[in-house]
């Protein structure tokens, strides 16, 4: 006979420090899966009863101790089900990143994580000890030996379980959303599940929290190597699994996205959690009538709906007239609130103030500057007196190379495309507008891209054309490439010279950027820390 | 008869990044310690080539090209001298922080740093691998052993050097300043040389980097314990000393700074450092006639000269004449360039824009930052267009509970009392005055602090008394107390609860400030890492 195992994958979306809350949702979660779905064991993600990551707040005692009764509160339901959790535990005074096993109302059993990562976004050692123990429990009769996240990437934590008498791994994961992740995480599973004839349950986190995007996708391989489950991408949900044990399962295609309808809807995700979770309901935002912000406002409005969402165009006298009507008919066309505003009388009043200071001086990117200031303190006043959030329209190019206005354009609580290069930019646009409606009228995208802060401007008057200057940041910024690397590939040595060096010398406004989502392999954030000070760029 | 050795101690300031100024610094560095004080050994602090922190610019392989490459040249002129100083090595592919010595124009030994601090502001183990050897090298007959800042904090790496022979102990640090730091080096030297009978050297590094401050203060004990060497704070030179390597040496009393003077002085060396090597020649501030931007005027001055500070008061209709002629008062005494801009026109011009979208709606704090907002907008294009970095007036306390406006009188390329608390505040300015003429007239010291942002507006109308405030953010930032904890300090509940609650609510602000100055134990930036998103603040 054919053995089976009845599990539930609890990939669900919590927030960092709502313990309470949080506390809440695993209750009820572990009851569907036990009174609805009939599962033997539910799993959920790595550090569920505190989101991911918490951070500093691991370092204050008494949230340990909330945490730690919150652990309590649901063993207690855990009669007739198997529940295994993540959470952080105090033992002996050292704190672990642990998957813990709840049985009939106790914790019956621990795993402290062996593998802690410490690279790009990950800062696990400043604040865990790693385990060194291996974990089997006995659910129905099956042997399921414990991982966390980290430790199914080495071979050591995963031989040492199977030795340990494990029939099934069981990792809990707390794995963020970049490109290209999700087959990483399909090629790494099924090499071990087929090599080591041992069936795998892979449960991961779901939500936005701060620059990161947990994508979910939850997954399960057989003893042969076949994947058997996917659980939706960006979705919350309690899902049932029939797991084989120690037989072949029903294989099934991976569910492939395609990039752009991927990185669109980790956006939405993104600025949905980030505004709501921060209690905000409504966003507003700066409409220029150029690309950047009009992708914005339909990442916003999928996100929180058109009724939440609020638009102003502040024309100034170089704002070409097409983008007016672009601006107005992508508003009437999603059907936001949308206001024009002008901001002529307030630069006008700088200027007037500082006419004895600059008196004499050349015009620069000062009097530029002055024009996004005055729109971002609109913008601002708009948002503290309507309580929504502001986001920031600018990409990854611009925020590359300092293309933007420190409190001005840069203003916000939260910047979608931070982490979105300019070509991309153009590809979710198109994306978008192949759903159905053109919400972004075709000219905007079509246009030349300016900044619109002097007569004429383009953007390609300053910088190289965007393809080029899009691959030259990737190379430098994601590959660690160096100038002779990039001139190699075929770009001139000035050309590369010059936007290295931008990238370099804008660090001080990366600083003092929103933050936004990360959708790379190397976002700007925390995922990227480069010294302010630093004469690297002398030495390139 | 008594054998000493002759060490030069390398205190240096140098610049992330810098790899040829570093460099130059270090063979000038060398000369002097070979040809003018006749030193057998010259010694210079962790990863003097590249400065500390070089964050992920360790990441680049070009990067520690450069710096190999820097090594092989500096070693070329240890002709007649043996050096020893502290740079990032891969070595089969993996990278160690190591303490390297040149002697006769070779690498002759290196030390692979054992301990890799990973708490509070450092990340040494995003970067470096771990390493496990000792190393004992022989400089004119006398063993000395290697170790690297941490290491000896440690009591494994020290007992299994001085197994490996040594007769001396070389540590090579980057260990930053904060309040009483000094004491804690001088108690684990004390200690470690006296029970283990062996002299130690200790060379820091000084200069203010980003967010850290490094002190100097290097020193060296005789085998008995005894302090009998200490650089001076703050300060950049090449030390001699004598050490005796078997015998007890001429102890010295340890040097102690009253702390109001070390504090001040930190931050003068921090703005200095800042400003300086971030290419900037001068400054520009806010002068509003409080107590705030008072002294970070004076400190300014101190670190740059008044010749590059200027002062810019932008009064308003809540702006008090005491104010005014308080600030006129401080720029003349300080020498400082001065400037009034009133607000009016531009708070007016705003307040026209947005009448439509306000009708209706009572008054509320949007006004006060529009105030604000107009401030740093004005400040930031006089800085665009003269070139001077703007910095940013606020204080701890500020930070803490959010009284300050973002993109207002945050803006700035540099905060430098964003580690200090208000009740310091005043402490420092009474010293600053203490030293001569009252550069901060008295009266700026004595008024009750007010924002001047609404009519009599006081800052005890909205925060409790400075004294409460400052001590309840001391104990929740710094101590990790809880609310319980606090009010059994003898604090009201309520007050705790509410400046707690501010604390984490602010998160948000604090992400996009401008680096400052690290004085304390626990400092806003890369020492307290919170997420912005935190349901935390409802569990208190």
């Amino acid at each position: 006979m054919k053995q089976t195992l009845k599990v539930s994958i609890a990939q669900i979306n919590v927030c960092v420090g709502d313990l309470s809350g949080n506390t809440e949702k695993i209750i009820t979660a572990i009851a569907k899966a036990r009174d609805e779905q009939q599962a033997s064991l539910v799993v959920f993600p790595e550090l569920i009863i505190t989101g991911y990551p918490p951070e500093d707040l691991l370092l204050r005692p008494r949230f340990l101790e909330r945490v730690e009764q919150a652990l309590q509160e649901i063993s207690l339901i855990t009669k007739g089900i198997t529940a295994i959790l993540g959470v952080p535990r105090l033992i002996d005074n050292k704190l672990y990143n642990q998957s813990v096993v709840l049985q009939n109302g106790e914790i019956t059993a621990t795993y402290s994580k062996h593998h802690l990562p410490n690279y790009r976004v990950f800062d696990e050692k400043r604040y865990f000890n790693a385990g060194s123990e291996t974990c089997v429990i006995d659910v129905a009769g099956v042997k399921i030996g414990l991982l966390v996240c980290e430790d199914v990437w080495k071979e050591q934590p995963i031989q040492a379980t199977l030795k340990s008498g494990a029939e099934v791994l069981c990792v809990i994961n707390a794995s963020p959303f970049r490109l290209h992740k999700t087959q990483e995480r399909q090629t790494i599973l099924q090499r071990q599940s087929s090599q080591n004839h041992c069936p795998i349950i892979y449960c991961n986190l779901v939500g936005g929290q701060d620059e990161l995007i947990f994508d979910g996708q939850s997954l399960a391989y057989d003893n042969t190597g076949q994947q058997i489950f996917q659980a939706p991408i960006f979705e919350s949900g309690v899902y049932p699994l029939n797991l084989p044990v120690k037989t072949a399962g029903q294989a099934i295609a991976p569910i492939k996205h395609s990039e752009n309808k991927t990185i669109y809807n980790a956006l939405v995700l993104a600025v949905r959690d980030y505004v709501q979770k921060n209690g905000f309901h409504g966003v507003i935002l700066g409409l220029s009538g150029g690309i950047d912000s009009a992708l914005t406002l339909a990442i916003a409005v999928d996100a929180l709906g058109a009724e939440n969402v609020e638009a102003v165009m502040m024309p100034f006298r170089y704002t070409a007239d097409i983008s007016i009507t672009d601006a107005r008919k992508q508003a009437e066309t999603m059907g936001v609130k949308y206001r024009e505003i002008p901001i002529e009388p307030m630069f006008d009043a700088f200027m007037n103030a500082l006419s004895d200071e600059f008196d004499g001086l050349q015009r620069d990117t000062t009097e530029e500057n002055i024009q996004a200031r005055s729109r971002g303190i609109l913008l601002m006043a708009m948002s503290n007196k309507l309580g929504k959030m502001l986001l920031a329209t600018g990409n990854k190019s611009e925020m590359s190379v300092g293309y933007a206005t420190l409190y001005g354009d840069m203003a916000g609580g939260f910047a979608p495309l931070k982490d979105v290069l300019k070509m991309r930019v153009y590809a979710l646009s198109r994306y978008r507008n192949s759903l159905g409606e053109e919400v972004i009228p075709d000219r905007v995208i079509t246009r030349p891209p300016s900044a619109e802060l002097a007569p004429d401007q383009k953007d390609a008057d300053s910088l190289p054309p965007y393809p080029v200057l899009d691959d030259i940041l990737q190379r430098f910024i994601e590959q660690y490439e160096c100038v002779e690397d990039i001139v190699a590939a075929g770009y001139e040595e000035e050309t590369v010279r010059r936007v290295v060096n931008m990238v370099l010398l804008n660090e001080y406004k990366r600083r003092q950027s929103a933050p936004g989502a990360r959708i790379t392999k190397r976002a700007f954030g925390k995922d990227r820390r480069y010294p302010i000070t630093s004469a690297y760029r002398k030495e390139l």
